[in-house]
């Protein structure tokens, strides 16, 4: 590890206790003055967003307001305080007297954060995984995403300037740059969490050097997903139009590079939809890709997915200055079940692939193929009868079920789930976005018939 | 895996879904169901378990007891139904319209549950892991502890027969024997998660197999503690004799076979407190270790600690026919801090190590020198200006902090965590025995926007 990661992780385990004990009402206003700051900066940080990863004005302004929203919805969630469990003490409980229990939840101390690419506000220096996890009381430690270095340097000394004028301890919240020192953090004793987002092979191989450690540490990746889609015949012969118009605007919105991205749309073999959709992507024009690093990976991807004999390609997209135009694929529902690793796997980028079905078993055979996702959608009739079986295997596979709605997009509010049974993540119990991911920095500790004053802040 | 174990986990995969889908209702009739199956059959369990283990009559069914009323809790928990939150659809959302979302918690799936040898009953075949995980919806394959497999095979067998005639699906709860079984059930892609009670090595070996799967399962492992105790000044001086009687006790109690076992108790070197709790000791007579594995298992740990240059021996036990006889021994902090991993070690059985400090400071320092421990405890006078700084330190490396009490005994209630950093446990965030234990064994699914009629049971 350089030197100065080094110092960064040994100033965060100094800065853990003084950052767990500030009053709550310090911390949320902490949190909150971060979030003041960042909006103050919007027109210096989009500017740089917008450099170096080429996303859209428009799009980089709302994800900043979201970014900062966020940090605001957990500095709510200091104020309220988090879950206390008290017994009295009980002389006849029924397994023996009970002494006076107090549980509470405490930071699990300094956590270090891999930022995204795909979004540099919102999952990047100061996003949902660095906001829940100051939130719960834990100093964070951003690994930058090489992706967007000098924003991710302009956002970490907002970040700092904030929380230190607002009185957090030196060494609350640090960022560096560079994949070794990456590594080396996770396996740094005083790395007590790490959370991340990226691909499936980065993300398990930092993965396995956590578990791998003296002390193994919780790991909370957001990996990979293809997020599908089930059309039931009913929708398809009913909103055939609608459908296709809203499959295309989710599966390239932001070029595609967005975890939730619908990846297959499952739709009848005798449906006018493949062709709907595949109008409607011609129509759509060259948008550009985050860096060279994800635009080599999603030629590369969309490369193997094209090859593949069973695939058939019904827009050609094309690859050009302004970056890529959509390329819709499609294939049948038997050669899915058939190459369900070939075939079922995440290219990210502007690209999806049709799978057509002949019946609503092979359907279900579908949904009952599935790894593990994010998301899984149906649209459906609310009379039709394959509906609830459909959702059933769902609920079963992924983390957050869709209802004649679009994956991509996901709401900072308290029933959000972003996570997923593995390979969408590798801690199925949690999420990364939504009020509830600061459970994740948190333990319990019961305190026994210790008397009020002397409990720890 | 051996074919039987192989049909196990089949039948548990396919009783997950008819067992989950159970109405809450019906699943808690059939925890009550074996409930009272087992309190029926005490006085065939009883002697079965008594012969097995070596365990005192009262014990055993004071255990059966806290079993039973254990699965009575999940129960009403289950009745109560577990957490949901819900946002309504907000257009006025800031972050842009906010989708009706309904958060739900939903079981993982089959749990393979590895029991203890120490708890015959509430740490075994149907036991605080067994509970949750059957409250929580999940089908539950217990691989039996070899130190009872009589006791196991007629717990099982009412366990199961009690499940079924409640209406529970064919599959949701199974018992099998055998050490390669139990690590190839571990790798078993039908299994989605273990619970384990034991020893370190053994847990350890189980924790790298679950992480080393190609999907990643979570490991629930509660293995070592040394479980110290903090005496001041203060309560030294005003308390020697009660704390000295109270000490050997909770040592001493089950044969010193818990694993909240006091192994180390840190008074001023100035004390009679050694002195006093060797009289107590000295005064106990031999009881019997659970098995021969165990009984080695401690004579050797106790060598390597008593063969220790820095150790000296205040009672020397002798180890009979009727089992071991209380072993004291003592140290003083300074070599403790010079040699943790030596001296700060578990070893399971009725000896505990007597640490003698100079000064407030030496006391602070083995506090902060401290690994994860499931329990830390201070002896103190509420003046003690010693005691918040002591309490503070503890909070950050143990599960359960305790102030003028003892650590043996774990009440089953909601507020009671029984977890700590590892090397107490491999999952910080979660624990074995209380109410919450069930959150190992559930996941959240977000719907959104999914009409009522069509979401999933």
């Amino acid at each position: 590890m350089t030197e100065v990661t080094d110092a960064l992780l040994g100033a965060a385990a100094k800065a853990a206790r003084p950052w767990a004990e500030l009053p709550d009402e310090t911390r949320a206003a902490a949190l909150e003055a971060v979030a003041d700051a960042l909006d103050a900066a919007a027109d210096e940080l989009v500017p740089l967003a917008r450099e170096e990863s080429h996303l859209p004005e428009g799009r980089l302004r709302g994800e900043l307001v979201r970014t900062t929203f966020q940090l605001r919805s957990f500095a709510g969630q200091v104020r309220e305080g988090f879950e206390v469990i008290e017994d009295d003490a009980d002389p006849d409980w029924p397994t023996g007297p009970r002494p006076a229990l107090r549980r509470v939840l405490v930071p699990l101390g300094p956590v270090v954060v891999f930022a995204a690419s795909n979004f540099p506000f919102a999952f990047s220096v100061a996003g949902g995984d660095t906001a829940s996890a100051l939130a719960a009381g834990c100093p964070v430690v951003v690994k930058a995403h090489p992706g967007h270095p000098k924003l991710s340097d302009a956002t970490a000394e907002i970040v700092r300037t904030a929380l230190t004028s607002a009185g957090a301890p030196e060494g609350t919240f640090a960022l560096f740059h560079g994949e070794a020192d990456g590594r080396d953090a996770v396996l740094d004793p005083r790395t007590k969490a790490v959370a991340f987002t990226g691909s499936l092979r980065g993300g398990r191989a930092l993965y396995d050097l956590a578990v791998s450690r003296p002390e193994p540490i919780p790991f909370y990746g957001e990996l990979g997903s293809v997020n599908p889609v089930f059309v039931t015949r009913a929708a398809a012969e009913a909103r055939a139009e609608e459908i296709a118009t809203g499959y295309v605007d989710s599966f390239t919105l932001g070029t595609g590079q967005f975890c939730t991205k619908p990846g297959l749309l499952l739709v009848p073999s005798d449906s006018r939809l493949p062709e709907l959709a595949a109008e409607h992507a011609r129509a759509k024009g060259a948008t550009a890709m985050l860096n060279d690093r994800i635009a080599e990976g999603y030629t590369a991807g969309l490369e193997a997915l094209r090859g593949h004999p069973s695939v058939r390609v019904l827009v050609e997209g094309t690859f050009g200055e302004d970056g890529p135009t959509p390329t819709l694929l499609a294939t049948t529902a038997a050669d899915l079940l058939a190459h369900p690793d070939a075939l079922a796997t995440e290219c990210f980028g502007p690209t999806s692939l049709v799978v057509t079905y002949d019946d609503d078993e092979q359907l279900l055979a579908v949904a009952r193929s599935l790894e593990g996702q994010l998301t899984g959608t149906v649209h459906g009739e609310e009379s039709d009868e394959i509906a609830r079986p459909l959702l059933t295997e769902l609920a079963e596979r992924v983390g957050r079920v869709l209802w004649n709605g679009w994956p991509t997009g996901v709401s900072v509010t308290p029933a959000m789930h972003h996570g997923g049974p593995y390979p969408a993540t590798t801690s199925p119990l949690h999420t990364s976005v939504g009020i509830t991911a600061s459970a994740r920095f948190l333990r319990p500790v019961a305190f026994q018939n210790v008397p009020p004053h002397l409990l720890p802040r």
